[in-house]
């Protein structure tokens, strides 16, 4: 446990759909009572941070909104950063709108700089058409994350890669990524832990994802196989994590 | 005029939006009167042919639904040629229902055969997810056309291909597309026309769409410049329509 601060991914890593996962609680609960600087990173736009840090006290993690950066805060910073009077068209759910009026951005569909796809289950046609629309009339397209699809109880069902894309091929404009593996979310966090990089680990289950934007901003990472990649996963990759661990019980017996 | 037969464009051909197009109603009514065998052919999956035949009405062009062939009527007819009995979830409008009942097809959500995915201004996230279920769950995926974008009024807005992107995107399963440039619509095309394809010519006005489909399915192709593509589009392309003219009129011309 040799590092300064932890950036954590949240599915795979603390919970695994509604179920807890070993080690997890008690992991949090050793950062929380040495003061140990963290902040959990994910690419679901779709909850508030409220509602992160009441769904893993659901799981008996405690932690505040403090430490929780969700792909929708991250884009709300990045465009605030870009532009502070940015008007901004957003396909999303309440994480995503709830981030952007917290950021004091405007939320409009008329003279748009920005057009923001999140995860939007209560997608529409019109909505697709707006955001094609704007695009075209010179806004910039950023989307939350890449991801393809999602884990649910039902099976895998489209993730907001999915519904980008749908955009992408309307427009042929590929968007700005936020979520991991880009490294905006990623800057995103160093900013807010506040500590050199070569004091920082990445923890999560998923290669494409978490280990990834690890390795691409160059901080140490440890995989833990309580979720989405396995040991054969990397096999074919060249850049292996810092760590691989079954989880992280095992992380923590590390001297 | 020396063909047999002709297989022609609607949009951007025979209409542009609600406008028409100078020489389509006189062209047409050549047909008619002189009994040349012709078939419409569109990508369009929204409409009836009931509807396409109004349409075309009030433009002052007379037809009947034996001379129209919409790419939802091509993959019906290509899905009952595959599978009389197949189980078909269908995301489409009333075009795609109206052909696979016509055609006595099943349609269903459960134990699917094919996923067929036309366009669907009334798209929803279920819709979406349950397609991508089905898929991952082995069903065919049928795409009725690749149009990335529909010009409106209001401006280009998502076509048929942005939805299937969605799709094949969350699933990581590539469709079959029925529609233009494709070879299976003009498949269907040349089976109820009853001609030699050396006897009949395409005519349209989308170099990428219609004079593709053409070049791929081996008939002569005339480009009419009333529409999307232009002259200049043509420069950079290798493989050239046999025949470009202003229009229908400058067609007719031609001994």
């Amino acid at each position: 446990m040799q590092y300064k601060g932890y950036l954590i991914d949240l599915d795979g890593t603390m919970y695994r759909g509604n179920h807890e996962i070993e080690g997890a609680k008690k992991f949090i609960h050793h950062l929380n009572t040495h003061a140990i600087p963290y902040l959990f990173i994910t690419n679901n736009s779709t909850l508030t941070r409220e509602a992160v840090v009441q769904k893993l006290a659901s799981f008996g993690i405690t932690t505040t909104i403090h430490h929780i950066l969700t792909s929708a805060v991250a884009t709300a910073k990045y465009i605030k950063g870009q532009n502070k009077q940015a008007a901004c068209f957003i396909i999303g759910e309440v994480g995503l709108i709830t981030a952007f009026e917290e950021a004091g951005l405007t939320i409009t569909d008329q003279n748009c700089d920005y057009v923001i796809v999140g995860l939007d289950r209560e997608i529409t046609y019109d909505k697709l058409a707006k955001a094609s629309l704007l695009i075209r009339q010179g806004a910039q397209f950023i989307s939350t994350n890449s991801d393809a699809a999602i884990p649910t109880e039902a099976g895998l069902l489209p993730g907001n890669g999915s519904l980008t894309a749908a955009i992408s091929t309307s427009t042929g404009v590929q968007p700005i990524f936020v979520g991991k593996p880009e490294n905006i979310i990623m800057e995103e966090a160093m900013k807010l832990i506040g500590l050199d990089r070569d004091n920082v680990l990445m923890i999560g289950d998923n290669y494409e994802t978490d280990i990834l934007a690890g390795i691409n901003a160059n901080i140490d990472t440890l995989m833990v196989l309580t979720g989405f990649s396995t040991l054969e996963d990397l096999e074919a990759v060249t850049k292996k994590p810092t760590y691989i661990k079954k989880d992280l019980i095992e992380w923590m017996h590390v001297k």
